[in-house]
C-alpha cells in the first residue's frame, strides 16, 4: 500500500526539522559513560540531555554503512542495498490455540523455531521477546538464544534487553559459531519516545556496537501519547529519535552497521492505548524507508501486524496492508513477518502459515520478466487468434504450474465445490499445514563442539 | 500493493506489440453494420475479422476524452483526471447470510441499494448483474434500473446486456432525469477473450456510444485459458482487446467518452477455472492503469475481490490487496468496491461494511498535509521535550478524533478487554452495522414526474 510518492524536497524538510530538534531540544541518554564520550567529542550536554549539532550529525552519518552481510558457518544474509532480511515473529506474550489464548510453553517456543527453519521466506530468526514463563528470568534470554540456534540455521537476532542479556547471548553466538569476526549476530534496541534512551536500552545496544556487531535502532511512538497526534509531527520526532541512536553508534564505533528502524503504531485515543494497525502506520513505514534511503542506511519496518483477535477478516486485511506496505517500499529488514496479532501480543501458528502465503504470492510476481519475448509470446497469441483458447497450447501446459501462484491454504474452488468438499475452513487447512511442517521437521546437523555449547546453555531443560 | 515502478519504455513496448496484434492478427466483431463502417473507413476486414492499422489507432485515440463528468439532477461525478468513481457491488448470483448462500431476493436488491445510498464512499451505483430470480427475465434490467434510481441518488450504471436491455434502461434514465443531454448514465461492456466482440456485447456498447453516453470497455481474460498463461502475454493481449473496443467507440462517435477497463483474473489451472484474486491480478491492474494513462483515457479496475467463502482471514487479506492496488494506482473507476466474494459470485452485506472500513482508513490518510507547519508542530515537540508525554497537550485534545482513523467495526481493544466485553466478533459488529444502516435509511425525495416514471417501470412489484 503505497500512499504517497515522496519527493526529495519533503525528505529535506524532515531532515531540517530533525536537525532543529537535535540541536535545540536535544535527546536524553541515561548513561554517564556515553555522556562523557559525547562531551569529549565537543557536544553540549545538560544533565542527561545531549544536543547534536549539524556537523556531528553529518560526520556520524558519513560513517554508517549502506549495507552489511551477516555471516555464520551456515548461512549468509545481506541487509541493505538489495539484501532483505525477513525476520520471524517476536513479541508475543500469549499463544492462540483453538480460539483461546495461553501462556507460551517451551514447546511452543521450539515449534516457532521449527516453523522458521522450514519457512522458505524467513532468513533471520528472532530469539528474544517471546515470553516463556517456564524459563527462569535470569537465564531466559540465553535459553531462548540457544534454542533458536539449535532448531534453525538462520542467522539469529540475540537479546538486547540490557548489558547482561546482550553480552551473554552475544557470547553464546560467538561460542556456537566459534568466531569473533564479522557480523555473526544482530541486536534490536529501542528508543523510548519522546527522545529518551534509557540506561538498559543503551547498554544493550552498545554491547553490539562496541563489538562491531550490527544493531537496529527502532522508535515505537504512540501518536497523541508519546509523539504528536499529527502524522507530520510524529514523523519528524521519530526521525530525530532514530537518528540520535544512529549517531550514538557511529560516535562510539565509526563504521559499525546500524539499521534505521520504525515500529510506530497508531493509537486508540479513546482508550489511550497503542493499536498495531492503521493506514497511518503505512505512512510511517513509507517515510521511514524514504528517510533511511536519504541517509544511505538500511531500514527496518514491521511485518504482519494486526489488532485481530481471531483469524478473521480484520486480521487478514490488516496483515495484508502492513505486509504489502513493507514490501512496496522494499524495506531492507522486515520484522514480525509471520504469525503475530492482537498488536504483537498474541502468536498464532495458523496465522504464521497464512501470512507466509501472502508474502509468497507477492514474491512470486516480483521476479517475473514480463517483457521478455518468451513472456510476451506474440507467437502463441497469433496462433490461437480471436475466439480461440489457450488450454491445449504447449506454453500453457509447460508453464501453468510455475507461472501462476497457487496459494494452497486459501480456498480457490467455487462455493458449490467448497460445500461439496465439506466446507473446510482456511483456518483448518492452516492447522493441518502447521502440523505437517512440525511433523516433517528435520534438525540441522551440528559439530560436537556446537552441540556442547548448546547443551551447556540449555542445562536443566530437555528441549 | 504497488509491485513495479513501470517505465515509459515498457509502455511503449506494450503499445508496439499491441499494434502488431491489431494489424496482423486482428479482432473479431460479430456485427455486420459495424464491419461495414470499418470498411468504409478504409480498414481491412475478412469475415468478422478487422485489422486496425497504426494510423487508425492513433486517430481513434486522439478523439477519446481524458475525463468526463456524469451529471444528473441530483449529483455530479467526474471520472478521470483526478475524478474517481467508487462503484458498488455488481455480479453476485448468491447472497451470504448466516454462513449459507441463498438466491438474492428483491428485498436483498433493494437493501444493497440502500447501503449504496448511505455509504459515504460510493458515488456510482450499479444496476445490472446481480441476479434476482424473482424478476421476469424480459423486464429484469428495467426493474433493477428503476430500483437503483429509486433508492439512491448516485449516478447509475445501466444495463449493457444487448441492444434491448441497454436501450430500455437508457430510456428509463432519460425519462427519470428528464434529460437527453450530457452524460446521465454509463454502460459497462465486455470483450470476450481472446479478441472477440460478440453481437450482444457490441449492440449493448453501441447503444451508449451512439447516444454519446460513456461506456466502459473491459476485458476479463483467464490466463492459460482465454489468454496466454504468461503475465506479459496476457497484458499485451488484454491491451489489444480493450484498445479495439476503445477504437470502436471513436470510429462510431468520435469524442464519445470511453473507459479503459480491466477485470482479468488469474486462474486455478488445476481446475481450469478463474479465481478472482492473486498477486498477478495486482500486476494486471497496475499495467491497465499505466496503459490507460499512456492513452490519456480513464481506467477502470476491480475493487474488493476475493475467493473467500467466509468472512475469514483469506477474505480480508485478498480484499485488502486488490482494493489497495486499485487505490495505489489511483484507478479512475473502481468497480465491485464493496461486498463481493467467491470470485464475484457471492455478495455479503457484512462484507460490504467491512470493505468500506478498509477504504475509509486509506482515504483518511490520503488527504493529510504532513508538511504543514501545523502538522509538523515543532512547537509542541519542543514544549513536551524528551521524556514527556502528549496526552494533555492542546493539540492532542483538539485533534485526536480527526487525526487518527478509528475503524469502528474492527477490534482495537486488547485481548483481555475483548474477552471481558464478550468476545464480540468483527462479523457480528458488521451485522449490527448493516441493520442500523438499513433501519436508518431515508428515501430520497422525488418529483411527481420522477415517481411516475419509477412506478411505471416497477408495475406489479411493490418494492
Amino acid at each position: 500500500m503505497l500512499i504517497n510518492q515522496i519527493k526529495q524536497t519533503e525528505l529535506e524538510t524532515i531532515h531540517e526539522k530533525t536537525l532543529y530538534l537535535l540541536e535545540h531540544v536535544g535527546v536524553d541518554f541515561e548513561h554517564p559513560e556515553l555522556l562523557e564520550l559525547y562531551r569529549k567529542q565537543g557536544l553540549r550536554t545538560e544533565g542527561n540531555r545531549v544536543y547534536f549539532d549539524k556537523e556531528t550529525v553529518e560526520r556520524a552519518l558519513s560513517t554508517a554503512p549502506a549495507s552489511f552481510v551477516m555471516k555464520t558457518p551456515f548461512e549468509e544474509l545481506k541487509i541493505g542495498e538489495g539484501g532483505q532480511a525477513i525476520c520471524s515473529a517476536s513479541g508475543s506474550r500469549k499463544i492462540l490455540r483453538d480460539n483461546k489464548v495461553y501462556d507460551p510453553t517451551p514447546e511452543d517456543y521450539v515449534n516457532i523455531r521449527k516453523l522458521d527453519a522450514s519457512s522458505n521466506m524467513i532468513n533471520l530468526s528472532s530469539s528474544p521477546l517471546t515470553y516463556i514463563p517456564a524459563f527462569p528470568k535470569e537465564r531466559a534470554e540465553v535459553i531462548k538464544g540457544a534454542l533458536t540456534l539449535k532448531y534453525s540455521t538462520h542467522p539469529v537476532i540475540m537479546s538486547c534487553f540490557g548489558k547482561t542479556d546482550a553480552e551473554e547471548t552475544i557470547q553464546l553466538a560467538r561460542d556456537f559459531y566459534d568466531t569473533d569476526e564479522g557480523y555473526y549476530t544482530i541486536g534490536v534496541g529501542n528508543v523510548i519516545s519522546p527522545m529518551r534512551y534509557a540506561k538498559d536500552d543503551i547498554e544493550g545496544q552498545l554491547a553490539y556496537t562496541k563489538r562491531n556487531l550490527p544493531v537496529v535502532i527502532a522508535c515505537c511512538a504512540i501518536p497523541g501519547m508519546t509523539s504528536p497526534v499529527t502524522l507530520g509531527g510524529t514523523i519528524v520526532q521519530n526521525n530525530a529519535e532514530v537518528l540520535a541512536g544512529v549517531i550514538m553508534t557511529q560516535l562510539v564505533n565509526p563504521g559499525a552497521p546500524v539499521v534505521y528502524g520504525n515500529t510506530t503504531y497508531v493509537s486508540n485515543m479513546r482508550k489511550a492505548m497503542p493499536v498495531s494497525w492503521g493506514c497511518e502506520e503505512a505512512v510511517f513505514i513509507q517515510y521511514a524507508k524514504a528517510m533511511a534511503d536519504y541517509y544511505h542506511i538500511p531500514c527496518r519496518t514491521g511485518g504482519s501486524l494486526s489488532m485481530g483477535k481471531e483469524l478473521d477478516y480484520q486480521n487478514g486485511a490488516e496483515t495484508a496492508m502492513s505486509l504489502m506496505t513493507s514490501l512496496d517500499v522494499k524495506a531492507d529488514f522486515i520484522f514480525h513477518s509471520f504469525g503475530e496479532m492482537d498488536g504483537l501480543n498474541v502468536f498464532s501458528f495458523e496465522k504464521y502459515v497464512l501470512d507466509e502465503q501472502i508474502m509468497a504470492a507477492r514474491k512470486s510476481v516480483e521476479s517475473i520478466d514480463i517483457f521478455s519475448e518468451e513472456d510476451m509470446d506474440l507467437e502463441t497469441i497469433s496462433e490461437v487468434g480471436p475466439g480461440g483458447n489457450y488450454l491445449a497450447e504447449e506454453e500453457t501446459i509447460l508453464r501453468y504450474r510455475t507461472e501462476i501462484y497457487y496459494p494452497e491454504l486459501y480456498s480457490l474452488e467455487n462455493y458449490a465445490d467448497w460445500e461439496r468438499n465439506g466446507r473446510v475452513s482456511v483456518e483448518q487447512k492452516a492447522k493441518e499445514r502447521v502440523e505437517k511442517r512440525l511433523r516433517e521437521y528435520t534438525p540441522p546437523k551440528f559439530t560436537a563442539k556446537q552441540r556442547a555449547v548448546l547443551e551447556k546453555a540449555l542445562e536443566g531443560f530437555d528441549l
